[in-house]
């Protein structure tokens, strides 16, 4: 497989969607300047709150690394050994933003900050401040642990961002001389590194950087890297050894204890028959497998791209879009294994899985993939930040109980209200940048064909003049209007996508009903006249969901979604516990928009039987039937991205199904 | 309260129960002898698979420390610093089963063992070998883990029990010794130690050292601690800081990081409101509580037994008895959480839960109790050994399934066979004392009142050549016969038990039907005449229990039991996956005993819907009630103490409900 030619290459989205500006100002108003803060070390954060703390205090200290590195501040480094990352993240999500909201202020800000990392940066393209500060001479020496160049792959995605958003050259040197070092210090000739980063993310960075500069060299460099991984599974081992096996010696205390699963390194890609490990290494390995593999042609490559698609959104995600079901290497587990309250669902590893799912719609024109990146955009990273910005989930639960959570030590990990910051604060920037980019996440252009895969109001601007205006009230309306102008009449399929939650729809070309037919969730419209105009209208009935019965966490339960939106049940809206109610699969259920709620969110009542609590002072256990007594009533669902924005309560998505 | 004068004190007990025949037999036979093998390393046994192994290998080296200690080899202590009592409580269980099975070889053993303890001991009374053997200068230093007294508390119960068994005045002389030596280093006199141990035990064996010497001192000395028990919450920091305060001066690593809670010295015993932190700390604090409390009246501690108790029983135990609801700290949560797959369940737990119930006799005539120490006997602590009485669980789950314990790090802790042994073997001899002891569990006189709270057939004689005969073939029949001797025709009052799970009786005496009421849990006969017959038939259909439904785990579910017998859901008699099969609240049931199966056991079955497998390559959520089907059948349950004695398989004691 070939890059192909796109003469229809898209050239700007302008994102008119209500639900998305809001985030997307959000960001710059709210979001930018607040992180800027914490990472300048300006912000009153509290991270007390934070089970991943790791000992960290609120301190982020992750600017002053760098103007350290650059010579421009005394100290030592502070914090995690990818702290840089927090900042490249956040400039990264910072240029995206000027491509909707130019900003002469902030682009001084970080024209600046490009001018610090390049100060930072060494002669030869390294960059890692916590190696540069405290440990020159281990350099390369601990690669299980280092995440050096899981570091410089944030900031060569950064780099390309920037220069690609400002046009600032020096922003990708820095990126093609960290790249140049690399390389230089990385692969099977000798005197080279036979190895790789414990932490992938320099695969998707440099096959970027590659599309970015046309240079084969990263093209051919990410390729190694995924090629290398697991062929030598001593070579960690080996590295320590070396550096020094004594505890002392960890950069990150604990980091030697898992296995090569956790690193993804216990054998090579094309053998590893499922996804397991360490969540976010898992997400972000397989976006750099399918957009190596969409430019190499790599045929083992591209059967792991869908053999662990397959696996992860059949047998491992949440109906969130959520993966990871162990805090205990922040991990996914195996097939089915699917618990709500003990997992872990990290914000980072759906924000990972929108790119695994973009990279896939590059392979494969299916629509599953773009249910996925729908459902992570809307419920499953969307969680990860409050409503005002300015708190961020690290674990996204699917049940959970602010008694249980402090309790229950098996429940430790599982916050009930956004916090501040974290000691690890991968997340908030990670979902930073995931906002200011989603016009990218809308269309897929192969050839002529346009896939139009996300029902986020835009008009988008291609080449030839050709332009698409989806206009909507999405996700709280199905009504899709498309206004297609082709003023040069060219010859174009446009693919729009029937999710998989609408089986049921009606589409109108031009006032006429089209009975098309689904291929592989999309239908394809020959468009050639100079205006077409399009209504697509899905099913926004409330449904009643299941799980696969291979899911013993499901069972007897049901989740509750309209559109993308999955929807909770919170403690602010009905009395706890919330495990008394049951919900008939045949249960009513109203909807309505609710503008002063919640920034304006659709409500969904649904029926429900609520068991009276028994006495705590009868005995537990006693014959059935004894004692209970029921009233009906009905349960107030708001959606999960939006829980905890209010009362520190319960809350659940899946809810107990009546029995009888 | 003082005690009180029992003419009618009990001589002895013999048991003629097959079911607990069998067991005792077993320990006699096999426990004792192999878990003899074991502590003097002769074993061949594997604890790798003993996920609380704590880096221990196989070897046991407990009774290698003692002779290390009395001079008689050389070397190092090995194992935790408490290993002494998996000695001791060996040395119990078998002084306990000369009052059965006398036998004159083991004996010897026993007396050469006495004489080596003898000799470990120093002069001044103090014996706990890691500390004589490998730091000396720290006796009494670092008590929050040092666990000196809960060791030498563990030897004083053993020196007790044995000199009761045989006579044996040195078992009882280094008891005496120790219990001095202790009275002379602690109490809030000067120059004394104002603390008490990390891990309560002494307490309760200083009022048994008191019932035996009838020494005031040692009651006195018992009472101390529990006074002083969370008086001075810094006095483990203190002695810490004195130590020294380095990870390398823990003498168990990681014992510094539980709070107060855990060890349950946060605050003074009369303002804990509820039992919280570690499970077996907590039921042996108890049972030293109602212990001391029946001596001394003191109404502060019995206040708190009968709020520890409450609670306990109402909203922390397992319907299996079991206990302790996390693995982390093996500890109690709070009110109702009780989740079944994540949870600990220790079997010591259970087994100090019937000391604590049996105290809790002593200080009221509430059937309550004798519930809770028959289930005890009958499900969560006996579940603790195989059948063969050479392996044991230390966790006992609810659920388990080994693909979620091999796959899922937070069920890790969850075996689902057996061990061979343990690196800290808290519980094999735990259990067997409390079998080779049950027949000191079956009376609690008062007075002219005897209260016979158990249904396992015995044969008791009491002063005044009173004797009650006990025939039945419980728990499998519910047909209790009672054959009264009273040659004397003394006025006695016999209190016979009607259990919480058989509301409905029939009590005959002397072929007369008699219409008693129950007062908590008991019927009073008045018994003068020179043989009295007494038939008791107790009410044996299997029942559909469901739980509070406060309790979030199994809420929706229903557990089969009958009798005082709780059932399990094996893999090895139904295909799994267990959780899908549903149980209507009326299903059919029925119950047969099977001779061959599981050394004879009742089994059951129940009518179940079984849910087919929906295919793994759907997606894994969809609208409820497509593409299920149903089919009819029925589950077949074994008793719970008898589950993993088959094929290593998935288990369940709660079962889902059926839906509709």
């Amino acid at each position: 497989m070939q890059m192909t030619e796109n003469k229809l290459h898209l050239k700007h989205v302008e994102i008119t969607s209500g639900f998305w500006q809001r985030y997307r100002d959000l960001v710059v108003k709210e979001v930018l300047p607040y992180q800027w803060q914490v990472m300048n070390d300006e912000a009153d954060i509290s991270i007390s709150v934070d089970p991943q703390n790791n000992g960290q205090d609120k301190n982020s200290h992750a600017v002053a690394n760098l103007k350290i590195a650059a010579g421009q501040q005394e100290g030592h480094h502070y914090g995690f050994p990818f702290q840089d990352t927090d900042v490249y993240k956040w400039l990264e999500a910072a240029a995206y933003s000027f491509n909707y909201h130019p900003d002469a202020d902030l682009q001084k800000i970080t024209d600046n900050l490009i001018n610090l990392i390049a100060d930072a940066q060494e002669d030869d393209g390294y960059l890692s401040t916590y190696f540069q500060i405290d440990a020159p001479e281990r350099k390369f020496k601990r690669l299980q642990q280092s995440h050096e160049l899981y570091t410089m792959g944030h900031y060569i995605e950064a780099g390309v961002a920037y220069y690609q958003a400002t046009g600032n050259q020096k922003a990708l040197d820095v990126a093609t001389r960290m790249a140049d070092c690399i390389d230089r210090n990385f692969g099977l000739e000798d005197g080279k590194i036979p190895g790789l980063d414990g932490h992938p993310e320099i695969e998707l960075a440099l096959t970027r950087l590659y599309e970015a500069t046309q240079n084969d060299k990263y093209l051919k460099l990410a390729h190694y890297f995924l090629n290398q991984r697991g062929q030598d599974p001593e070579f960690f081992d080996k590295q320590i050894a070396i550096d020094g096996n004594s505890d002392e010696r960890d950069i990150i205390r604990g980091m030697r204890e898992p296995d090569l699963t956790y690193f993804l390194a216990a054998e090579p890609i094309k053998n590893q028959k499922v996804p397991q490990g360490h969540a976010v290494r898992v997400v972000y390995l397989c976006t750099g497998m399918a957009y190596v593999a969409r430019y190499t042609g790599d045929q083992d490559l591209l059967d792991a791209c869908h053999r662990f698609w397959t696996d992860l959104v059949r047998r491992q995600m949440y109906i969130t879009g959520n993966i990871g079901s162990t805090t205990q290497g922040e991990a996914l587990t195996y097939a089915y294994d699917l618990p709500n309250d003990t997992m872990y669902g990290e914000t980072c590893a759906s924000v990972g899985m929108a790119f695994f799912a973009r990279q896939m719609l590059h392979l494969d024109a299916k629509g599953e993939y773009a249910d996925v990146l729908e459902k992570e955009l809307f419920n499953g990273a969307l969680s990860g930040m409050s409503l005002d910005g300015k708190h961020f989930f690290y674990v996204n639960p699917l049940e959970a109980d602010p008694v249980e959570s402090q309790l229950n030590p098996d429940k430790s990990h599982v916050l009930t209200h956004r916090a501040d910051w974290f000691g690890c604060a991968c997340c908030p920037a990670n979902l930073a940048r995931l906002i200011t980019s989603v016009d990218q996440y809308l269309y897929t252009v192969d050839g002529q064909t346009i896939l139009s895969h996300q029902f986020i109001a835009n008009q988008a601007t291609f080449a030839d003049e050709l332009q698409i205006t989806q206009t909507n009230n999405f996700p709280w309306e199905g009504n899709i209007h498309y206004a297609v102008k082709n003023p040069q009449e060219k010859a174009v399929k446009l693919g729009l996508r029937i999710p998989g939650w609408s089986p049921k729809f009606t589409l109108t070309v031009n006032g006429q009903v089209r009975t098309e037919v689904v291929q592989d969730g999309f239908i394809y419209l020959d468009i050639q006249a100079a205006t077409t105009d399009i209504d697509l209208v899905l099913d926004m009935q409330v449904k009643l969901m299941q799980a696969n019965n291979r899911v013993n966490a499901d069972f007897g339960k049901v989740a509750i979604q309209r559109g993308p939106i999955v929807y909770a049940a919170e403690e602010a809206d009905n009395p706890a516990p919330l495990w008394q109610y049951q919900v008939a699969a045949d249960a009513k259920t109203t909807y309505h928009y609710e503008q002063s709620l919640l920034n304006g969110v659709g409500v969904i009542t649904v029926a429900a039987n609520k068991q009276a609590a028994m006495s705590d002072q009868q005995v537990l256990y006693a014959p059935v039937s004894t004692g209970v007594e029921n009233s009906e009533t009905e349960l107030t669902l708001v959606p999960y991205y939006a829980w905890a924005n209010r009362l520190n309560g319960q809350m659940s998505v899946w809810l107990n199904r009546q029995y009888h």
